[in-house]
């Protein structure tokens, strides 16, 4: 069994409205000094067989055709 | 400056209906062995400043406040 975590952000440049949302009410709520908040997601998967090369390279097209959009995201892909 | 990435997950034994229509999707898309997906939020943040105590607790007041429902969630501050 694999473990990996998937972080999939928003790449520099692309207007984040949830974020910037989040600025907003972190700041109605008293918190002063936030500068910028970017949101993004996160998935643990669990892989089967224990082959890390190949469940890399899996992870990466999981990323490619359904947990990230990468026309707009960045992903990153850590074994554990 | 400071920068910290926050990673919300839900919390073991929580039902995680998007991570369960993750593993159907990629289960449709061809991809075998995948054995459990789990979804949560990251959170960039830049915070003014460079005390990185205070940095931590405002951070952790943040995610008890707005971030994370601390009901099913878990949080996980990173300074970088």
């Amino acid at each position: 069994m694999i473990k990996a975590r998937i972080v999939v952000t928003l790449k520099n440049g692309v207007l984040d409205p949830q974020g910037k949302a989040i600025e907003g009410a972190l700041g109605h709520l008293g918190f002063d000094g936030v500068g910028q908040v970017r949101q993004g997601k996160v998935f643990d998967v669990k892989l089967e067989g224990d082959d890390r090369a190949a469940a890399e390279r899996q992870l990466a097209e999981m990323c490619d055709k359904l947990l990230a959009n990468t026309v707009i995201e960045d992903y990153d892909i850590i074994l554990d």
